[in-house]
């Protein structure tokens, strides 16, 4: 009989262990050799599942946003955006030891993604669907009259996401200080300074902004 | 008569070399080799100003945040924070090709000071200097009362670093979106949503905020 392996779970497995290297060793350190010896795989074999480093940078890349974006899928959204805001951004950014690894790894591709071409294209894929859910958030705060209507949505949309993409960086820099409770705080913090006025003092002061 | 070269001007052309490698090529290229190439130095000579190639990272390294800090020590400050912080701002924020290699090769480090101990704490004795600049403005914001006094300025200082820094990886990214005008917008949008409500509504009616 012949050995049957999963194709895609062994190509996880290989893309894990791509992970593991650049986290413990750096970027420059994730050849094809080191990569299946983290894999437990000869490099023959690794080449049947990935033809070059680039496809499997690309693979294990994508893997990382596949994670977040899994995450992303099981929330129980409520309908009410300075409900639901927090619980999209608690799966983005990295709160505990495994997603703060996860990335590490991510700004490893995003950096080598400035001169890969293909990883390029990947970046951009991503970063165009993160910017549109904080274009979403900020265009439900409107609708819900929570925001101004004159609110100028593409500067919030870039505030809410700079904010963001920065937070995640500096919980991989210094998760010590930047506590999950700490960033939380922040990005409540954040969504109520787009508001009105009278609905952020209403948060603020822990009242139902929607009960005058 | 000797030779007489400048040995500091030497490294710093050694360092220029190694940020062209890397902006083109990325970090993993970034070899001895390949550096002393760019420069126009054989591997030998190059070994005369850096030992290893750690030395030669940390050096390049350093002299990023040395452009920076030259630039800001330039500024002529007048004292009133709502005006300053921008000023402060725009010499940190990626505004013009030279500054986003800049940066470009910045987060390079960055990234690879998560695996090599050297960067490792270069990176946070320069995480630590930025962040005392977002402190200081935070601080001088309820100091001049233009921000509440019970406001919590170690969120405050975090939330605008952290909005800075995810701006710079995003002008990086995404140059053509983040164009200089919006990123000051955003960065005058943040900085008056630390304010009172009233010094706010103030600022964006381009009132001066200290007259009543």
């Amino acid at each position: 009989m012949p050995k049957i392996v999963d194709h895609n779970a062994q190509k996880e497995k290989v893309a894990q262990a791509a992970w593991r290297v650049i986290h413990q060793h750096g970027l420059e350190y994730a050849s094809v050799r080191n990569i299946a010896e983290e894999a437990g795989l000869s490099s023959g074999s690794l080449r049947h599942y990935f033809a070059t480093q680039s496809e499997l940078f690309a693979f294990a890349m994508k893997l990382v946003t596949q994670r977040v974006n899994e995450r992303i899928s099981r929330i129980s959204f409520t309908g009410d955006v300075l409900k639901d805001a927090p619980l999209l951004v608690d799966e983005i950014l990295p709160l505990e030891e495994e997603t703060r690894q996860e990335m590490e790894v991510w700004f490893a591709f995003v950096v080598k993604s400035f001169s890969d071409p293909t990883l390029g294209s990947l970046r951009s894929q991503v970063d165009e669907d993160m910017r549109r859910l904080f274009s979403t958030i900020v265009h439900a705060l409107v609708q819900q009259e929570l925001a101004p209507l004159q609110l100028d949505q593409e500067l919030e949309t870039e505030r809410f996401y700079g904010l963001i993409d920065g937070l995640a960086m500096h919980a991989v820099m210094r998760p010590e200080k930047l506590t999950p409770d700490l960033m939380r705080s922040v990005v409540k913090r954040h969504l109520y300074s787009i508001c009105k006025p009278e609905i952020a003092a209403a948060c603020l002061s822990g009242r139902d902004p929607k009960q005058p």
